[in-house]
């Protein structure tokens, strides 16, 4: 067997891991978003803003993946939710097989908004479906305004982009009129929120975004 | 075949390659740096300060690769050196065939300095040896000082790491001094320059480092 055709059998197996997962989460009333982002862009710290403005009693948990280091599950430990580390070793992404098997003792009927953070990589995380709801793709105004035409495909299926560490403008040569025009020249229609992990800013509208995606999967 | 078999033979076929070019590298006393970051960290700024210092007597060429758009080679070709941008389609990472096929109407025997602009990624392109004499890894002030321990491979195996965008360090919550000691810990006695390309700072040092590292080749 070739390559492409070892890909396509992997991405295949991929896909009814996905399917399975989908259905469960349909099933229990499950709202999965997958953050994808490359390294440094501010997911972590976007989690600990989430998690520190939800409720005790919400039924929220979190995956979050890395190479190497249980240090995002600790900063995220923090909070009082449900926190796994997924480390995939030397994999550049999470896969619908470890999604599963991380979610063996967790209790699905227990939980309403299940957040995964996939591995920093703005490419090989947007190939593997692991059964989510939406994708949500982080761009950091210190990245450059031309990574959604530089890497298509996680801006094309992302439903949210967020416009990280936007209190860095004054300080960083970026267009951020740009760098959303290039989103939406990939994906027409994306939905766009700014936000500052530091500053605060946008917060509002990211937790108003997640409450009303998660009132779409109860209805 | 599954699915680790295939990727140790596209491993081993990509080695064989490597080998080739960088017997050719040697043969004809061309120094090949590879520069290695996740998206954003500033590889393409980092060129340009670097190229706008070079003297335009100089036999300097750039290979540079995206997933998509030729945005890169066109920043980079103003400074009159030669530049080919590789477009990989969706593959995460240069190996070395696309090397080897960019390079096939530049004469080895009039370079002295090839520098590969890797595609944006801290994981993939860890596992691609293009023959380089050095791969370079950079760091930027805006993404975590942990990244050395997430990602271990490609620190390890850098020669130098820079540590970009040291002009935020105010703006920031970034501890520099953490950063260079987590790289240590992946990778004892690594080499670090930080700099700045907005700034300036530490360019005298970086473009000494390359001086020195040719010398090294071509002695």
């Amino acid at each position: 067997m070739n390559r492409i055709a070892v890909e396509k059998k992997v991405l295949n197996e991929n896909q009814i891991l996905a399917d399975e997962l989908r259905e469960r989460y349909r099933a229990n009333g499950v709202l999965c978003v997958n953050l994808i982002s490359a390294p440094g862009s501010g997911k972590t710290a976007l989690l600990e803003r989430t998690l520190e403005r939800m409720d005790r009693a919400e039924r929220v948990a979190v995956l979050t993946g890395d190479l190497q280091t249980e240090n995002d599950a600790r900063r995220l430990a923090k909070f009082g939710f449900p926190v796994k580390q997924i480390t995939t070793g030397g994999t550049c992404h999470l896969d619908a097989r470890m999604i599963t098997r991380h979610l063996a003792d967790w209790k699905l009927e227990e939980l309403e908004l299940l957040i995964v953070e996939n591995v920093g990589n703005l490419v090989c995380p947007s190939s593997y479906d692991l059964g989510e709801a939406a994708k949500i793709v982080l761009l950091s105004t210190t990245e450059g305004e031309d990574k959604p035409l530089k890497y298509p495909s996680i801006f094309f299926k992302s439903e949210l982009m967020l416009l990280t560490k936007i209190d860095l403008l004054p300080y960083v040569p970026f267009d951020a009129g740009l760098a959303r025009e290039n989103a939406r020249r990939v994906h027409p229609g994306m939905e766009i929120i700014d936000v500052s992990s530091t500053s605060g800013a946008g917060l509002d509208l990211w937790m108003e975004w997640l409450k009303a995606r998660r009132a779409r999967v109860v209805a």
